[in-house]
C-alpha cells in the first residue's frame, strides 16, 4: 500500500526542527511572498540561470567584488552595494537573462539557510508557480514541509495564505490527507475563508503595510497574482545554488 | 498623552526573543490551555499556596525526595515519581490545600522558564480566570505578550483560541488597540470565527484527539469553561514561584 503523503505547514524558520525529525528528507517549499520567493521565480522565469542565495550581506558584498550580479535587501530597501533589490519589477529579463545572481534577503535567504540543514530537497514557492509547484510536489509523493519564511522570525499572514492555498490545492488533486496538523489547519482556513479578497484581506497586516509605506503597491499587487509561470526553482546540492527544475 | 497598551501574541515559546525587545518589560499571559495552565489555576483556587514551576524531570524528582507534593506529567501521562497528573480533577481541595506543589509539564513549565528570560511580569491564563485576567492586566496598562505554550514547541489551535478571546476581551474593554501584528490578527480571528463552536472546532485538532485517545474528554470539556474562578497566578521573583496575586 501506498503511503499517503504528508504536508505540514512550519510559520516559521526557527521552529522547523520541531517538524522535522531526524530520519525525515522532506521537500521543503521556501514561502516568502512579499516579496523574495516571488522575485525569485520572477528572475528565473526571465532566464536567470542559476541563483546563489546567501543569507549575509558580507557575502554578498564579496561575491559583487568577485563579478557577480548581486540582489540585495533589508528591511524592504536595496542595500547600497547591490546591483538590485528585491523587486520583480527589477528582475526582467534585460537585468537578468543567461546571468547567475547572487541573492539575499532580510527573511528568504535566512530560511533556506535553516532548510539546508533539514534536507536536500529544496523547491521556492509563490503565487506565480503555484500549480506547477503543486503539480510537482504531488507527483514526487514525497512528504511536504512548508516553510513560511515570516518576517524577522515572526509570523506572517501572506506567507500562511501561500501555505493554505497549497494544501487546498494538493486536496483539489486528490492526494490523500491524513489528519492535519494545528498550523496546516490555520493555514488552510485562513486561505478558503479570504481567497476571494486578498489585497482587502491583507491591507492591514504588518509587511503589506510596511511595503506600502515605501510605495510598493505595484510590487504587492503583483506578489499575488497566480500561475504566471511553471518555473520552479530547485536546489541544487553540488552547486549549492538554485537552478530551474527540468 | 497615555501611551496605549500594547498586546501581542506569540505562537511558540521558541519565538518569544523575535516579540520582545530588550528594553521591554512586558506581563508575559503564558498560555497552556489543554491542560497545564488550566490546572494551574485550578490548584491555587482550590488552596494551594505556592506553586513552584521546574522544568526538567530530574528537578522535581529532587524535590519530590525533599518532600514537595509533586505534580509530574510528560507526553500527557502522569509521571511514576509524581504524586498527581496534570489534570485539574486530580489537584482538588483535599489534594491541594495549603501546600507548596511542584509542577512540571510537557509543555507549560517550559514556556514559563522562557518567559523568565524576558520579563519579571508573569502570569497564568486559563479560560477558567479569562475575565478577571484581562481586567487585571487592562488596569496594569502595561505591554501583553500573551505566549502560547504549543506542542513541543509547535502551533497549537487550543492556545491560539485563547489568546484571541484575551483579546477580543480587551477589545471590548475598550483597550485602545494600535494596529494588531499579524499571530495577534490571526488569534483574533479564529476565536471570533469559532467562539461558539469550541469544542466541534477543537475536536480535530492535534492535542484534543492526543487527548481523547487517553480518555481524557472529562478534561477537555472542563479546560473550555470560562470564568469559574478570579485566581491569577502570578510569578514572585523572590520565591522563584508563582502565588494567587492580591
Amino acid at each position: 500500500m501506498k503511503k499517503s503523503q504528508k504536508v505540514k505547514v512550519c510559520f516559521s524558520p526557527v521552529l522547523l526542527d520541531s517538524y522535522i525529525t531526524e530520519d525525515e528528507n522532506p521537500v521543503i517549499v521556501v514561502i516568502d511572498i512579499f516579496r523574495a520567493s516571488t522575485s525569485i521565480c520572477t528572475a528565473m522565469n526571465n532566464g536567470a540561470k542559476k541563483i546563489i542565495t546567501v543569507a549575509g550581506l558580507e557575502e554578498a558584498e564579496t561575491l559583487k567584488e568577485e563579478g557577480y550580479t548581486v540582489v540585495a535587501e533589508r528591511n524592504a530597501k536595496r542595500c547600497d552595494f547591490a546591483d538590485f533589490g528585491n523587486s520583480p519589477f527589477e528582475l526582467n529579463s534585460k537585468s537578468v537573462v543567461d546571468k547567475e545572481l547572487v541573492f539575499t534577503t532580510t527573511n528568504c535567504t535566512y530560511a533556506i539557510e535553516k532548510a539546508k540543514e533539514f534536507s536536500n530537497q529544496i523547491v521556492i514557492g509563490a503565487f506565480s508557480n503555484l500549480n506547477a509547484l503543486v503539480d510537482d510536489c504531488v507527483k514526487s509523493e514525497k512528504d511536504i514541509v512548508l516553510l513560511c519564511a515570516g518576517w524577522k522570525k515572526r509570523y506572517c499572514i501572506e506567507d500562511t495564505l501561500f501555505a493554505g492555498a497549497f494544501v487546498q490545492q494538493m486536496i483539489k488533486n486528490k492526494t490523500e490527507q491524513s489528519v492535519l496538523n494545528d498550523s496546516t489547519r490555520t493555514a488552510l482556513e485562513l486561505w478558503n475563508t479570504h481567497k476571494k479578497e486578498l489585497p482587502t484581506y491583507l491591507s492591514n497586516t504588518e509587511h503589506y503595510q510596511r511595503l506600502l509605506s515605501h510605495n510598493l503597491q505595484q510590487d504587492i499587487e503583483y506578489c499575488l497574482q497566480a500561475n504566471s509561470t511553471e518555473i520552479i526553482p530547485n536546489y541544487d546540492v553540488k552547486q549549492n545554488a538554485f537552478v530551474p527544475k527540468l
